[in-house]
């Protein structure tokens, strides 16, 4: 989170903007709550251009929930009353995975594309993935957090002859780059990783996909529902949407996401630079689709793991250690990241390497 | 919410307990979060005297959700593989009606009693309920936050002759007086009333309940996939739970849930009084089922409304107005209303009489 994010939110806790309440005590339908909810909406759909024929949904319940809730309300669209839809999946990290197996309780799951072959350290070329005739959707991760590879571009279904929406599961990398709309359907992000706090998922739906909804979805996740009541058909995560407002106003104080797209470009090219250009760290995943925002290395030796998380501790330089599933280590450099805290890294990559290298 | 807690939490916005880090900053899965989570999950059991085969469960949606959630994961337990189950439903009010309507797509849902016909006014004796054989859970709101209907003992299901599990919707009173774990088998709170902010929500349930889901439950509601990952299975609202635990810790100063209750019987005994012993106000709920957190009264003379909504805020009084569906006025007297703030809605009441009466 932003420093300074942190210090309004926590000069405002007792009384935001003169109201005499904390945001926390604000009823959800409230004049003050209202002002704030409207505002983050705007900002919002100025921050990443969304056109004005997508609805900007702020919900819970994460990527994990977005996993059912997406098939719930989108796999049916275009099949016969009654009948099982069906949707296509591209597999590339540990997301994807999970996001297709969930909704295999729902509609019939084809796997378009999968890296899984090359321990999901590359991107299978859209021109190769087998799209099925007739599924409502194609689902991607534009970005594994877990196996740092990331869309640089998304794929333009329209061009590989489908008219299935595209879904993006955006959680750990939206606000750090533009969105090209015009080849998205649906896009779902945590706000964890660059919106805000745990607790808020923001779902950015193209219109003509709301109303397609199976019998047996949850009301309070019923994208038609949610977008028909402002995001108010049950009591919204009021401070955690406060917060996310006071994100997207540092963006814009930022210069808005070209700018945090270049930065992140820096921060990126800094870290990988610095790994390449070693004989004692390894970054496995193909140039074209490494992650900017979760680098994960490896040491050629890994005896050297303990030491270097420990000297890397001592260097103020935390949660470092890799996904239990993949090992190593793992640098996350989101937007709230400086430039320094990376220099600072590559710094402790070159001081590591003259002692153990 | 107290104005300790917030007073606590903005001191702590950007470093918690000297670790460095906002708690919006921390992993759920890291050491600092850990303590927060075990600490609001020891200090809520002690406060409701949980008993130890009960899970509690930090869960997101509010109690909107649970309508879904609940025979998502109930309504099957005791069917045959694969046949639609039941749940016996007591309507006394607009949540519990809510809830039988949303439990339809999910089970066969019988209406065992409603106070429909008297306007939401009184409740149903236990004695009178028209149970179902075979019902999976009895579905009832405790407190009924918009009608003001309050159960002031849980029905004893057993007593009554049924195996069925009691599934308490207590959204708008928990922690506001003690619960007889005994007669329940679920209960269910979102934050926003008593324990914290909007965004996180409360489940309590017996063990043996768990692990009867329906396969189109997501897994992120699966109550037994949250229970297996300690509320972890997906991100949880951890900014959510930190204040949760700072209002836990809080309610322990007061003295906990039995004196919380000594308070808001008093509170509730002096406006109540002060309605009844007046020729302006009048309030319909049949006295032995008043709730002690809402409080809805009506002006005799309905066209003095907006004045009294207007004089009522120029002394301080704010949201006063009564729900929309119901009409006249309310006032909500959570546990973090002191005293004094019912005492001075007291003497608004006598001196808006003195003048208009």
């Amino acid at each position: 989170m932003p420093q300074e994010v942190l210090t309004e939110a926590a000069a405002e806790m007792l009384d935001w903007h003169g109201s005499g309440m904390s945001v926390m005590e604000m009823s959800h339908r409230g004049k003050e709550f209202g002002i704030i909810y409207e505002q983050a909406q705007a900002d919002l759909r100025e921050l990443l251009v969304v056109p004005a024929n997508f609805k900007i949904l702020f919900m819970q319940g994460g990527g994990l929930a977005e996993n059912a809730i997406v098939p719930l309300n989108l796999s049916a669209r275009g099949s016969p009353t009654g009948a099982t839809g069906s949707a296509d999946f591209v597999v590339s990290g540990s997301w994807s995975l999970k996001s297709q197996q969930e909704a295999r309780k729902y509609c019939t799951v084809n796997i378009a594309a999968s890296n899984e072959s090359d321990g999901h350290t590359s991107l299978p070329e859209p021109a190769s993935w087998q799209l099925s005739h007739g599924a409502s959707y194609v689902h991607i991760c534009s970005n594994e957090t877990i196996h740092g590879v990331e869309y640089h571009t998304l794929p333009d279904l329209q061009a590989l002859g489908s008219d299935a929406a595209l879904v993006v599961d955006c959680s750990s990398h939206v606000a750090s780059r533009p969105i090209d709309w015009s080849r998205v359907g649906l896009a779902f992000a945590g706000a964890q990783k660059n919106l805000g706090p745990a607790g808020l998922t923001l779902v950015v739906v193209r219109e003509d996909l709301l109303g397609h909804a199976l019998t047996v979805c949850p009301s309070a996740f019923n994208y038609k529902t949610v977008a028909d009541n402002q995001s108010m058909f049950n009591t919204p995560p009021t401070y955690a949407i406060y917060i996310a407002g006071l994100v997207f106003q540092w963006l814009k104080r930022q210069g808005g996401i070209a700018a945090m797209e270049a930065l992140n470009q820096a921060k990126a090219a800094l870290l990988y630079d610095a790994i390449d250009n070693s004989q004692l760290y390894l970054n496995k995943v193909a140039p074209h689709c490494r992650s900017r925002m979760n680098v994960p290395f490896f040491l050629r030796d890994e005896n050297l793991n303990d030491a270097f998380l420990t000297g890397a501790r001592a260097d103020g330089l935390l949660q470092l250690k890799g996904h239990k599933s993949v090992g190593g280590m793992r640098a996350s450099i989101y937007n709230a990241m400086p430039i320094e805290g990376v220099q600072a890294l590559v710094d402790y990559l070159h001081e590591f390497q003259k002692c153990r290298g």
